[in-house]
């Protein structure tokens, strides 16, 4: 193996970074290990929409082999006319899928005064791209119980997002893991650029596990499985994907979701590439 | 005047663009009118750090003729460690310091669950950089009388940023103040690249007034007057720039600040553009 | 005024910085003196389309108080379909419409081996984006006896972008002028950045004049005028501006081309904030 | 395989797009096919520095695998105080390294004027990142009868990219490879961006095979396999990697290329990922 990094890194961040206490952080998530042996498929559409629409989906990404079931509750929409998410509601048809299911949620929360309400229904507590700086937030997640998901600010340096995670952290929450979900660039073709790099680069410097989302990523259903093929390859400690029962109709973010049938052909065609870096699904 | 623009805005934003009810918005704060023939300066320190401080700031930039006083008591910082701000008593000192100057205060507010009390002290709520996409954020302060000051999201879109202006004004607060503080590019000598366009595109499509933030923007003192000045002699209605007692000694971004005597010569720089654009200090 | 500057240039770079031999260079046109107290204007059309064209815009730029004609024979263009330039043809027009008005003619190179054709009938060699760091051409147009206009790379930083003014200079042509015309960001409504703080940071770091094109920087008209008036108030040598007699039928960048009337206008527009400057047209 | 794919290409690109006379191109360069079922490694020193290093680094990766020898004799250089290649001489000793090795070199040509002498040489042409828009050089390498690898410009998006090959296809050479390095964002710990979603993306809508340079595009050398496992897995027809026999002495770009041993740990590396695409080495 290749070993030489000597990044840069700010120097106050302490606990975010590799030390001598912890050198891999592996998050449990009702026994679903994120950060192992295992790489770890979160799947699920982007907002609930409905019962139906939920356990459909929860069933279809259970079957194919998903870990973790994702869907949108509170959403963030870049104008206030959009379908904002289903609110409580959506929380309790979430909890209902993983009744059915047995597969952990995550899900957002986009609000300091909204983490005890979501964490009371979720089993990780994502934070989005457009609140990773959100301070007050970041601090009322560390003093969760709940692992949280810290997406990528869209224009944020790793270094930057080390330092979120360094907020969470030192408020005492030990189980943050980062998700990459594409940098704003010129390219107009991707909605946004994945910047793969990120995986080896924090797994170089940083005891917490990867998360890529290729799918918010490039905003193209072709492009997930290459990506994700990708991302798995570089050493990411999973994916995140999503899967709607009927992308045509989704209310949000059809065009970058997989089908029931997508997603089985994306099981079957990252199967190999994650038995090639010596891991399972 | 060359006057041809047909900019794409979508087609949802309704309450932020030009429509036949407004055509330009002027914003008044205790007096102070932001959007007429006034150009605006709001200056004072990075952060409130004293009593002293912040009166002997807003003393200095009274007498050299800002309008408004700025300063910070919660400070949105890239790691939990530095100073965050001296929080409600940072608010307390501000309002001191309108007492004693006449000077209206506007300070960021970064949380939903804190805007009455911000709101209880201050003039004008700034939402920051960071929490441009915050939507709990907008609707709070959107449900607040006080006038909002919008700052765009380090990597936002023009269009997007009006997204979050129509988040405020939806819910019935229609004092709206954007304000330009650079965008995230490669260019590394700039701590961002301030975007002087967005004056004149806003100007153009909305009836908002504009403020440019020179400090924050470009992070060099020296560039701060040469870019209020581009920034008014291109229509923005008022800077925003950092000015402190002793910057040598600032515990936040004292390389960007206006020590007093550099804030006397900055005044005496602009004049001349405010008066070849027709309007006054 | 402000006066303080510590950016950090690379050590090896030592002719285009400021130095004891030369603190600002005026670069003399044919007796247009750019980089001294005149506010230069450059104008004139994107490319020479026909004698009758070339001739009508160089009457109404002179007419308008243009001091320099632009105009392009060769141009780079996205796809080799496109209207690439009359070639020679162009260059002996633009020659007849310096002989018609006295206008200096600056028109862009793009192969070192044209140099020598086209610095026999242009006054200024132009340097374009895309190739400034051509170094084969830049060692060319700087073993010229013409003034090099140097176009700043679409994503290139000042740093880089010097370097490209240090090559010709190293070959002895001591007549540089640089060019900022907009830099590559995310923002979609304009079709660049333009960064007015490369005005203000050339100025403070080196001796070679700047000239701003806010017509290939900003893509819109009505962009024009605001983003010059910007440009000279922060301190720019002039401003290129693309003017076209019929801005509708235009073999290219129309949009962004002002007509005989939009110019008058414009020069109307400019012409306080020059004196605010304590210059003159 | 998911296979949806509606990206918008300019309706002019006629030859760079998949169309119904070929939908894949293979390139055949002294038998060795790129864009076939081998997966293709162009290895060797960022330029050739002198006859023993470039036999050394020849042997090494030949050795180890490699197909392609790479090596540069003319290289840009920000500033004219560096290293600038060595020229013919090194050409010479690339056409040596190739006799002793068999490998077929690539090396790149900066000059429409040169592109005859470097052809005489080399097996490939490249056109660098800041060539990708010199159309002169690109109308002179679509004149050779030799393949030319085309690498993106450091800020072009694809279809600009794609614009370029249309140049070298129009004058009638079919041979052109893309090579994706990197693109420029704000993140600083790499050098730059390697937009790994260009291979799956040209695959999906051009004919033409795709190299990645992950030494180039992320500037460390413990990056390079990653990223070149992720780009295998995406897709990529090959990766292009910089091997210097002591790179710690290299004259340029030693901090991120590979030692002997390094790119022997390297290949064992990557084999696993090529398996699992169904290719070979």
């Amino acid at each position: 193996m290749v070993a030489v990094c000597d990044i840069p890194i700010p120097g106050k961040i302490k606990l975010a970074v590799k030390n001598d206490d912890v050198q891999k952080t592996i998050v449990d998530v009702n026994g679903v290990k994120i950060g192992g042996d295992r790489v770890i498929i979160m799947a699920g559409p982007c907002s609930v929409e409905s019962r139906e629409q939920v356990l459909e989906a929860a069933i279809v990404v259970k079957a194919g082999g998903a870990q973790i079931l994702r869907g949108g509750a509170f959403k963030p929409r870049t104008l206030p006319y959009s379908f904002q998410g289903l609110g409580e509601e959506g929380l309790i048809l979430l909890a209902e899928a993983r009744k059915e299911t047995g597969l952990p949620i995550v899900t957002e929360v986009m609000d300091a005064d909204k983490v005890e309400l979501v964490a009371s229904y979720t089993d990780i507590l994502q934070i989005g791209t457009r609140n990773m700086q959100n301070f007050p937030l970041l601090k009322e997640v560390g003093r969760s119980d709940k692992p949280v998901m810290l997406k990528r600010g869209m224009s944020a340096t790793i270094n930057e997002w080390l330092g979120c995670a360094e907020y969470i952290l030192a408020e005492g929450n030990p189980n943050v893991i980062m998700c990459e979900r594409g940098i704003r660039t010129f390219e107009t073709i991707t909605r946004n650029t994945v910047d793969i790099s990120a995986a080896p680069i924090l797994h170089a410097i940083s005891h917490l596990p990867v998360i890529v989302d290729p799918s918010h990523g490039t905003g193209s259903r072709f492009l997930v499985p290459p990506m994700s093929k990708a991302a798995i390859a570089a050493g990411a400690d999973g994916v995140m994907v999503e899967v709607h029962p009927h992308p045509e109709e989704a209310l949000c973010d059809g065009a970058q979701s997989l089908s029931p049938e997508d997603f089985k052909a994306f099981i079957e065609d990252i199967k190999p590439i994650i038995a090639a870096t010596n891991r399972r699904l």
